[in-house]
C-alpha cells in the first residue's frame, strides 16, 4: 500500500487513481514502490526519513486533455497533485512534491517542439521539452537559432524558466523566465488557459508579444502552484557571427568596486555576455596555509592584509574573464572599449588577449577554458550549447570525501551587484557558517555569480546524504539558520528545495507577510480544494495551511 | 450635487467623502463641478453624453498612509476608486475612469524620485514623477543615467509601464512595464505589499532581481484593477558614449520581407535601436492622383502594379531609419556590419550614410531629423530625452479640418512583425475602413511601428470632438466594427480607452474566455467589494460584472 496524501481517505484515492487510468491508460499511472522511487528527490535533505517529501504515485498524460481529466479528477477527490517537467530540477528538490503523497504529474510524454521560427527567433515547447532536444530540433533543420541553456542540459525550458532557472550568455537571455512568451495552462478547474496574445485565438504573435491585453498572469505560474503549464513559448536569439574572450585582472581587494562598476555598465549596455568573476589569488591557497588562515578568519579581514598576501604571492586579487558575441569588428571594438572602461576605474588592471573565432564553435574551440585563471566556466554553456559537464564534475565517486557523495543543495541568496556587498557576504557566511560548525567553500576570496543581469547571486553549497542522516541534518540546521541571518541583510533565496521553502519565504516578511497573504488568496480562489502543487513557492491552499513548515 | 457612483447612496458616498476628508485633508478632496472636469478625457469619444465616463469626484492623497485611509474608507461605503498617476494618457483614456461616477484618485503629490543608483542604472519614483522630472532630476545631479521615454514627457513612468506603453531607444528598454523592477501597492484590503525583492524588509535589491521567491504578481498591476500602485522601480541604462544613424531603402514591394528578416537579426542582436518603417513613395502622393488611387484601392493590390508605381517616380518603396548607441568603434562597425546584413537579403538596397556624435547630443544634433525622407520620427525621444514635440504636433487650430481639430483615439492591434503580417493589415484595414465609410490614412504604404522589440503594432487614429457628437459617433463606430475585424485576423488590441476595453477583451476569448473568467476570480478574491477602478483591462468585480458593455 502506498503513502496516501494527508486527508484523502484510501478509498477516494483508489478511485482517484481508476480515474486517472481511464484518463492516461493503466501504463501510465504508477503505484508501485519501485516506480514511485523514481520520483524521489536523489539530494533529498531528508533521504528515507519519515518527513521525506515522497510521492505517492505518478501519472504521465499524453497531451492537454489527459491533463485536464487528471485535474478533474483530482478536483472529484480532492487529491493533491504535483506536475514536473523533466524533473531535473537537481539540487532544488528533483521531481519530489512539497507535500508528501501528492501525485506527481509527469508531463515527459508531452515533448514535442511544436514551433520554431527561425525569422522570429522563438520557439513554443511543450513541458518534456529538454535543452538537448530543443537544440538538437534546430541543429536538423539547420536553423541558425541560437538557445541560452543552463547546464546540465537534460533540464526543460519550460521547468527551468518556472523555477527562475538561468543560463550564461547574454543578459537578458539568461532570464529565463523573463524570456519567455506565451504560457498555456490548465487551470485547477480543469480549463485551459492562454496568457498574452496565446488568448487571441489564431494570433499569430503569440512568442512574439507577452502581454495581450489586460493584466499579465504568466508570472503566478512561476515557483507557484496556479497550474500545469502544458505550453510556453520563448524568445531564441540570431546565433551571433562570432565569439571572443579576454581577461582583466586587478591587484588589490578594493578594486572589485572599479571592476563591478565597469562590468555593470558594459553589461548593461549590451557589450559583454556573462562577466565571470574570480580569485587569481585562490591558486596560492593550497600552498599557503597562511592566506588560507587569513580568507577564513571571521570577523572580517583587512584591505591591507589581503593586499599584502597577493603582493607576497605576486598575484592579483581578483579577475572577470569576459566573453563577447557578435560580428567579429564589433567583438574587437568592444574588447579594446572593455579595457579603456576598466583601466578608467582600475588604472593598473591587467588585460589578457583571449581566443576569437567564427559561431559556431569548432573542436577544441567548444572545450578551451577562457583564461590563464580557470574560473570552472563550462565553454560550452557559454556558447549555448547543452551538456552534461557540470553534472559529471558532481556526480562523486567513493573515493570522495564522504561529505559530498552523494549530491547537495544550494543556499542561493541574491545580493546587490556591489563590492561592498560582496565584502559584507563573504563577512556574514564566514561567520555564521564557523558558528554553525559546518564545513564550506565560503571565504574572503568567494566571488559571486552574475548569472542575473543586475544583481549577484552568492551561492553556498550543502552536501545531501543517503546513507549517513547526520550529515543531512547538519545540511537542514545550517539553512535553516542562514536564511535568517541572510535576511537580516536584505538577502533572499532566489530559488530552493520544498523542504526550505516555507523558510525562505517567511523571510520575505513586508508588511507583515502581505505579499504571502496575497498570494493565498488568490490561490485559494484559483484552486478552492487545494489540488494544484499545495505548498509549492510557499503558498498553502486554505485545506492544507496547516501544514506550513 | 455631483453625479454618484451606480450602487451608492448619496448618504453613504457624503460619508465616504468625510472621511477622504479626513485622510487627506479638505482641499484635497474635489466635488465641484470645476474640479471634477479637470478629470474628464480630453479626448473622450463621448464627449458630454449620458455615458461619458466622469468621475464624481477626485481625491488627491500626499503619501502612501493616507492612499490606504483612502481605500479603506472607499471599503467602508462601497465607493469605486480610480487611480491615476499624472493622467496624462491621452488617446488611451486620459485620466477618465471605466465606470461613470468613481472617484479617481490622484496621485500627482506623490511626486518624489526616491532612488536613482548611477553605478547600478536603476531608479525608484513615486506615481507623479513625470518623465520630465526623472530626466531633470538625474541631470541635476550630473548623471550618466539614460532613459527611455515616450513622446510626450508628461506623463510618468509608472502609468506609462502600467499601461504597457512604449519608448524609442534599445529593444528591451521600450518595454516600460518589461523594464520595471519591483512595485509597492496598496491591496483593495488597504494593506501594503512589495514585490519581487521588496517583500524582503531592507532588502538592497529591489531595483536590481524581479522576482523575489515564489510567483511574481507584479504582472496583474499592468492593465488591471488589482491594487494602487505606489512606488515602482526602473531599469535605466548607461548613457551610451555615442550615436550614430543610417538610412536604407529598398527598391520594390516584396523587398519588405528582406528588409524586416534583416531589421529582426539586427534588433534581436542588440546591434540597433529602434528602427523606423517608412515609404519614400509617400511623398510622391500629393502629386500623383494614380498613386492614390493605387494606394487607397480596395481588393488589395499587386506587387507589380505598386513596384512600377515606385519605378516612374524613380523612388524605392520602402525604407528604414537605422539607429545606433554605443562606443563610436562600435557603431561603426554595427553600420558597416548592418549594411552587408541588410544586403544580403536585398542585394540592391541602397545606403545612406547618417550622422555620428558623442552623446548627449548637443544644439542642432537635438532636432536633426535622421533621413533624406523623413520619417516624422521625433530626434528628442531616440535620445530619451523627454519633449512635448508630439503634443504640439497633434494639438490643433481651428484652421485644421473639423475631424482632427479637438483629439483623436488610438486603434492600435499587434501584428506579427513579417512582411505577410503588413501587407495583410494594408489591404484589411483599407477594405474595412472603406466599407464603414471613414476617412483614415491607413493605406498600402503604411508602415507598422516597431515599438515592440518583437512585434509590429499597425496603429489608425480616429479624431474625437467636443462640439461635434457625430464625429464620435463615427470614430466609436469604426472602433468596435475594427476590433472583430482585426481579431478574425488574430490581431489584438495591446492598448485601448476605458470605453473599448470590454470589447477588445471579448476578442481575447481563447477557451471561451478563460483568461477573463480567471482575471475576475482573481479580482473578486483580492477586491471582494470591488472597490478598485472596476471594469479597468475588462475586469469587472463581482458587484458591477452586469456592467459589462
Amino acid at each position: 500500500m502506498p503513502i496516501l496524501p494527508p486527508g484523502v481517505a484510501a478509498r477516494d484515492f483508489t478511485a482517484a487513481t481508476r480515474l486517472f487510468e481511464e484518463a492516461v491508460g493503466r501504463d501510465w499511472v504508477f503505484t508501485s514502490d519501485e516506480d514511485v522511487n523514481l520520483y524521489r528527490d536523489a539530494f533529498s535533505t531528508s533521504w528515507g526519513e519519515p518527513d521525506e517529501l515522497i510521492p505517492s504515485a505518478a501519472v504521465a498524460p499524453a497531451n492537454v486533455e489527459q491533463v485536464q481529466a487528471v485535474v478533474r479528477a483530482a478536483n472529484r477527490y480532492k487529491v493533491p497533485l504535483f506536475p514536473i517537467a523533466t524533473g531535473k530540477n537537481f539540487a532544488y528538490g528533483g521531481p519530489a512534491p512539497n507535500l508528501r503523497g501528492s501525485v506527481v504529474v509527469d508531463l515527459k510524454r508531452m515533448n514535442r517542439v511544436l514551433e520554431l521560427d527561425a525569422d522570429r527567433y522563438t520557439c513554443l515547447v511543450e513541458p518534456g521539452v529538454s535543452y538537448f532536444d530543443l537544440y538538437r530540433a534546430i541543429q536538423e533543420r539547420g536553423l541558425k537559432l541560437w538557445i541560452d541553456n543552463p547546464s546540465p542540459g537534460w533540464g526543460s525550458p519550460m521547468g527551468n524558466a518556472l523555477d527562475h532557472g538561468i543560463g550564461h550568455t547574454m543578459g537578458r537571455h539568461r532570464d529565463h523566465f523573463g524570456s519567455h512568451c506565451g504560457i498555456e495552462a490548465v487551470l485547477a478547474n480543469g480549463e485551459v488557459m492562454r496568457t498574452g496574445m496565446g488568448a487571441m485565438p489564431n494570433a499569430g504573435s503569440w512568442q512574439d508579444y507577452p502581454y495581450g491585453y489586460g493584466p499579465d498572469v504568466a508570472g503566478l505560474f512561476g515557483q507557484a502552484n496556479f497550474g500545469i503549464v502544458t505550453k510556453m513559448g520563448f524568445w531564441l536569439y540570431p546565433q551571433p557571427e562570432s565569439y571572443r574572450t579576454g581577461l582583466v585582472t586587478v591587484p588589490r581587494r578594493r578594486d572589485l568596486d572599479g571592476l563591478i562598476k565597469a562590468i555593470n555598465y558594459l553589461e548593461q549596455s549590451y557589450l559583454i555576455g556573462e562577466p565571470i568573476l574570480g580569485s587569481p589569488l585562490r591558486r596560492a591557497l593550497a600552498k599557503s596555509p597562511s592566506l588560507r588562515a587569513l580568507v577564513t578568519k571571521t570577523g572580517g579581514i583587512t584591505d591591507a592584509a589581503l593586499d599584502k598576501a597577493a603582493s607576497d604571492e605576486n598575484l592579483h586579487v581578483w579577475s572577470c574573464d569576459l566573453q563577447f558575441y557578435g560580428p567579429e569588428r564589433t567583438n574587437k571594438a568592444n574588447w579594446e572599449f572593455s579595457k579603456a572602461k576598466i583601466a578608467s576605474f582600475v588604472p593598473d588592471a591587467k588585460f589578457y588577449e583571449g581566443e576569437s573565432f567564427a559561431m559556431p564553435p569548432k573542436g577544441d574551440q567548444l572545450n578551451n577554458t577562457i583564461s590563464p585563471f580557470p574560473s570552472g566556466v563550462q565553454r560550452r554553456q557559454t556558447f549555448g550549447i547543452p551538456d552534461l559537464a557540470v553534472w559529471s564534475n558532481i556526480s562523486r565517486t567513493d573515493a570522495d570525501p564522504e561529505p559530498w557523495r552523494d549530491g547537495h543543495i544550494g543556499f542561493s541568496p541574491v545580493i546587490p551587484r556591489t563590492a561592498d556587498a560582496v565584502f559584507k557576504a563573504q563577512e556574514v557566511f564566514v561567520d555564521a557558517l564557523a558558528e554553525i560548525g559546518v564545513q564550506s567553500r565560503v571565504n574572503h576570496l568567494q566571488t559571486p555569480l552574475c548569472w542575473f543581469q543586475r544583481a549577484f547571486v552568492f551561492i553556498t553549497t550543502f552536501p545531501t546524504s543517503k546513507t549517513n542522516p547526520e550529515i543531512n541534518r547538519k545540511t537542514r540546521e545550517a539553512v535553516k539558520k542562514l536564511i535568517p541571518i541572510g535576511a537580516q541583510h536584505g538577502w533572499g533565496e532566489y530559488r530552493c528545495p520544498p523542504a526550505f521553502q516555507d523558510a525562505v519565504v517567511e523571510a520575505y516578511s513586508f508588511g507583515g507577510h502581505s505579499l504571502r497573504r496575497f498570494n493565498e488568496a488568490m490561490k485559494d480562489a484559483a484552486d478552492p480544494n487545494g489540488i494544484l502543487a499545495p505548498g509549492r513557492g510557499g503558498i498553502w491552499p486554505k485545506r492544507y495551511r496547516g501544514r506550513r513548515a
